[in-house]
């Protein structure tokens, strides 16, 4: 096994680091790429040895933990989480009753015992080990192998590799770099039992709300507590009154007084994915269709679940997520079309592939860099790049349907059913006995998100788009079971009898059938149920396809790969992998930017800003406590003031995306000073094309943080706990009063 | 007579100035009074000796001049006048029509003979004499006077004031200032024959429109230039080809290296009204009652309007003044709403005369500041303006009565052939043989900027508001006439006969009937002249009840002024009078602000900006070839870059408002840098509390000014004509190309 990336492409990117401007902070790091960096982040002002930073293995990184869709990292040894507001939503809203709406008014546990079990699903993954395992997915490769072929012998390798490393209470996962170009197994500790133990009123939390969302100026108190709990020998234990909090080996330390302008700032997250590698043409079928598409039919599924609401607020609360999720994607589609037409991304993307091209041709057969052989790769990527675009109405539809929330719970029971019956590593990913918790899980948890109403009403509007695809898309089941039904009118009905006569809406009946035998299934005359077990050959056979499309686009993208490093390496630019849920680690200065001829927006904003827009209405609602505390400039025991007062949120250059929310922001000697939970709105599309004078990722500023916790919300338990002192009788702040 | 204002309040000024931050530059300040400010200025970088800024009879103020609602200065020795794009529309407009549509495409004249006389009522006036009369006038009023005595014995003490200072081809007029506290007799020389010379297209002169109007970041440019005629004796004298070019003593020049952040500079105009000595009540009035009110008349008079365009396209072009005016009109109201209530002005405000009412009661009886007498004459006016404002319905229903185009056409026919029977200086003012030749100027300009059908719709909206007042407010007359008429349905066709029954709509008809006897007006059977004949005693009572009230009001204002300045001056506070069109210089300095928290606005906006909101749509339509050349950056001979590109308008903190608009901005050698055009947003509330903070005045750049006129309109011939050399071989930003 290597044990760390392919060195050449580490070499070129600290060979061109030297080149670029110092201030311009793209790229997405693996820890193993940190120590040939070091020259540059030393200038810059890292006091850390930067080899600190280059494994999981040790602090500051070991404390920096997954929450699946977010980042989060310990900051105590009782294992107390610090992430975002908005990534320990779930948590909140899994708690929240009509009568004790935790959304709006916070929670703050004062002791251990106090602490709510957040959603079953909610699990803290604490990475524990990084293997890298390209030769053995590559050995298990004949050449000649077709698409499917090949997708089934990579996803059998991986499934054996993880096999082979997973045991109770660990998770292992074979991440893919670049579609193939490397894998790694990565083994994670699973902390079952995580518990919601503060988080400020929604009016902190999630100050300006969908508003403010990806703006600036920002005043945002985005922070919310978990913490984990294991079994009393230290292992991953689900929920258990008997459970004890979770002892990782490391934490991170705060440091109150925060960051200056142009100090050097850190986070290591998780990013979930970018798109910095994708062709010319990906990128114009996303400005063009993918966008304006998805952005229109968002807003469609939005009134769905606004006119639900108005009829009943229990599905206001149900849906609450579901909307800020939408809400947050929408806008991010909106900014994505408007920054990549306004910085002429295309054209951009287009030179540098004609640049590629250029270049490629220029290179001579044979050696690593056959040049031949690269621009074979290259115009292979953009062929079967181009064949799935035309499909892509197709796959809108499918994935769609396959987001309903009973389409997805019958297809989870009928489908574990017919994998149950298959040896373990055999199963469909997703199937194996080890997401088995995962999927009681979900459908445990299902009713809390899940209205009949509006899942009726998504799939009616759902049957109308797909009823207008080339009856060669369809689905032969499906078809049969709408029985020509094409318009609105004879849609619902059929829609409405499928939901009357299913249990799938009771929960128990839910979580019993997700043990069904087959024949259980066969014998179902659960409407839902008849309709999946009907339509699974339909949908096993789409899934081949597409699984036949992922086998050539690994060979695809990881050759394409193989030539943007080859021709990037021959004129020193750096290479970094997109975005792939695994840890990175950016590197920044505090620095605000330009938005517009004219207009400068300042790195740090203050609880002025607060007073500026506090209109009393929600989302721009501070509690009146607060607004009384800032007017009184209250901020006893905080210190470093910004402009004479409080911050409250800051601006840095650090390349963050998805997944890095929750992320702990970093100061020169890895201490925590905020944490990252949004970009800028003219950075927005940077997950295509990084533009350094726009991009910037927005920070909570612990200083705000730790006065929110003490002067509004007394949870000095917790600042305790991280060992900070705040309130002292000496006020450094006395000068303001 | 006087020669200057009260030295004892010319002192205050002077005093407090050093305990005020030097960079807060609120101050309207009248020429006598600059040498008082010698020291401040120096330090802040006037180069000038202050003494020349002291009179308006040497350069540079005496070449400043009055265009009625806006500012001018000459810019060479043969009368070229240059202001505001704004400011010049009339022009434009007056000169366009259909085939040729000067409005959009601009004009220039590349030849004086090419020059293009503007409406008849665009003068240009030139300040020769300033005199103070305060003494005179007080001497007309007598102890025990009541309103309407004291209002007519100023009248009268002004109308003998100025029939002795007025001679052909010069005007005279009595300046108020704060309600009587000074009075001043300003004889101009009234230039008549005033000729368009070159405006920009509206892409470039109005760009941004209506959206960015008040609003920062700008990219307007708001120039175009005029030129003064006089009759070869160099008389004042009506358009004539036989005119030649008004020279005046001095012009201004060009420093075509602009100014940089933090450069002294300064603005010498005409602001037409400032609101900073009106009481707390005046001001509620106006956030709760006035602005809110009146922006939702325009609304309705706009849309009327808008209706109108769509049938008919000759609409559009009449009103497109009017749209202009009422919709910055209204954004001004709405701002003024939002700034005063961010402000809290109104608390500011209470807390103020609170401080004044204390500090008063403290000063003793007797003496030059005898505390009970200043205290009547503060409560003295307090009781007149609350009554006043409980009239407000009634004010405002005759106000907008009294803007229709008919009513106002047949207003000044039947009020001049009755005013003419006396004596000239027994009548009206607005009235008297001097003029005449105006109200013949506005008869023959009227159908210019007036639709028949328009002028109903509005008259019928604004008796729908007339029916609604108590029944002692309204006029009998106009009782009588209605016959009980009270709604749309009932109201519509009245008017509609009205209009049908009246030859006013026909210029030639209008003009002759201006010229009617009394006998001929008791005559005619014109509709309109019918009406008015009848509504006239119930307009002249009406009248005399507002006399009665200015007459009270004058000596309220001056009361209240007389407690400022004592309160103000035992405080060592500045005191200026409100603005009233009489000229003013204001001292700054180039500097953005922050508009909120985590914003700054640079003190520069740069072509960059033309590019970034260039939609190709009006407003957001910059000519083509504006925008090859910014992209080719063909800046060719224009100096000094800002952040290494052209300037296009800067921002500083010059205490202006509407009046100063097309004012010169000067350097500190006094040479022109800019023309103020506007006022920020934030600021926009200043008109009654300045705030140092925000406020900021709108300056085109000088540097972009000659650009676009030698680079866009090959207007070369001007730039000689300034001697301004612009397009040298030797290209000072050649490295950036």
């Amino acid at each position: 096994m290597k044990t760390s990336l392919a060195a050449g492409m580490t070499l070129v990117a600290s060979v061109a680091f030297i080149s670029l401007n110092t201030y311009a902070d793209e790229g997405m790091w693996q820890p193993p790429q940190v120590p040939d960096l070091a020259p540059q982040l030393k200038q810059r002002g890292l006091a850390l040895d930067p080899s600190q930073l280059s494994t999981l293995k040790s602090w500051p990184l070991d404390a920096v933990v997954n929450l699946g869709s977010c980042t989060a990292s310990f900051v105590s040894p009782d294992g107390l989480i610090v992430t975002n507001h908005h990534c320990g939503y779930g948590a909140l809203q899994y708690n929240a009753t009509p009568k004790k709406n935790l959304i709006n008014d916070g929670f703050v546990a004062h002791t251990k015992i106090e602490e709510l079990p957040a959603s079953p699903t909610q699990h803290v993954y604490v990475t524990e080990q990084i293997s890298d395992v390209t030769e053995q997915i590559n050995a298990a490769l004949k050449p000649g192998m077709d698409g499917y072929a090949r997708y089934v012998a990579i996803d059998e390798a991986k499934k054996h590799l993880v096999q082979g490393c997973e045991q109770p209470g660990y998770r292992c996962d074979v991440y893919t770099f670049s579609g193939g170009y490397d894998y790694q197994l990565i083994r994670q500790k699973e902390l079952r039992d995580v518990r919601l133990v503060y988080a400020p009123p929604l009016s902190v939390g999630k100050y300006g709300g969908d508003i403010d969302n990806w703006m600036w100026p920002r005043h945002t108190g985005d922070f919310s507590f978990l913490r984990a709990y294991v079994a009393k020998d230290g292992s991953s234990a689900s929920y258990s009154t008997d459970n004890v909090p979770y002892r990782p080996k490391h934490w991170l330390t705060i440091n109150p007084a925060g960051v200056s302008a142009g100090d050097f700032v850190m986070v290591a997250g998780y990013p979930d994915q970018t798109d910095r590698h994708r062709t010319a043409d990906e990128m114009q079928n996303a400005i063009d269709w993918q966008y304006p598409t998805l952005v229109a039919i968002l807003k469609d599924l939005l009134a769905m679940v606004d006119t639900g609401s108005k009829k009943n607020p229990e599905v206001a609360v149900k849906y609450a997520s579901f909307v800020a999720s939408v809400n947050n994607t929408m806008k991010y589609f909106q900014g994505n079309i408007d920054g990549l037409t306004r910085s002429n991304a295309l054209t951009i993307k287009r030179a540098e592939e004609s640049q590629l091209d250029q270049g490629l041709s220029q290179q001579t057969s044979g050696g690593a860099t056959d040049g031949p052989e690269l621009r074979a790769d290259v115009t292979k990527l953009r062929r079967l790049v181009d064949a799935h675009i035309k499909q892509r109405e197709r796959l809108l539809v499918m994935q769609l349907m396959q987001r309903g929330g009973l389409f997805q719970a019958s297809y989870q029971i009928v489908r574990l059913a017919q994998e149950k019956q298959k040896p373990d590593l055999q199963r469909e990913a997703g199937f194996q006995q080890r997401d088995e918790a995962r999927l009681l899980g979900q459908q445990q948890a299902l009713d809390r998100t899940f209205d009949s109403g509006v899942d009726q009403q998504m799939l009616v509007y759902t049957l109308q788009r797909y009823v207008k695809l080339p009856s060669d898309q369809r689905l032969p089941a499906l078809e049969r079971w709408l029985g020509g039904a094409t318009d609105e009118a004879a849609l619902t009905p059929k829609v409405a009898m499928l939901y009357a006569g299913t249990a799938l809406t009771d929960t128990k009946a839910r979580v019993a059938l997700l043990s069904a035998t087959p024949a259980q299934i066969d014998a179902s005359k659960d409407t839902w149920i008849a309709l999946m077990r009907d339509l699974m050959p339909d949908l096993i056979a789409y899934q081949h396809e597409e699984k036949a499309y992922e086998g050539d686009e690994a060979a695809g993208r990881a050759g394409y790969m193989k030539a943007l490093v080859a021709y990037n390496g021959a004129r020193g630019l750096p290479v970094y992998h997109d975005a792939n849920d695994s840890l990175r680690i950016t590197f920044g200065t505090v620095q605000g930017y330009e938005p517009r001829d004219g207009v400068e927006y300042t790195p740090f904003t203050t609880v002025d800003g607060i007073l500026q827009k506090d209109t009393g209405a929600e989302p721009f609602n501070a509690p009146p406590a607060e607004l009384a505390a800032i007017r009184a400039k209250a901020f006893d025991g905080v210190a470093s003031p910004v402009k004479g007062t409080l911050p409250v949120n800051f601006l840095a250059d650090l390349d963050i995306t998805a997944g890095d929310s929750g992320s702990p922001t970093l100061d020169r000697n890895g201490k925590l000073v905020g944490l990252a939970f949004d970009g800028s709105w003219e950075g927005v599309s940077s997950g295509w094309l990084f533009n350094p004078a726009e991009t910037r990722s927005i920070q909570v500023d612990v200083r705000y943080m730790l006065w929110v916790m003490h002067h509004l919300d007394h949870a000095d338990n917790l600042l305790d706990e991280m060992q900070v002192k705040v309130g002292q009788s000496l006020h450094p702040w006395a000068w303001l009063q």
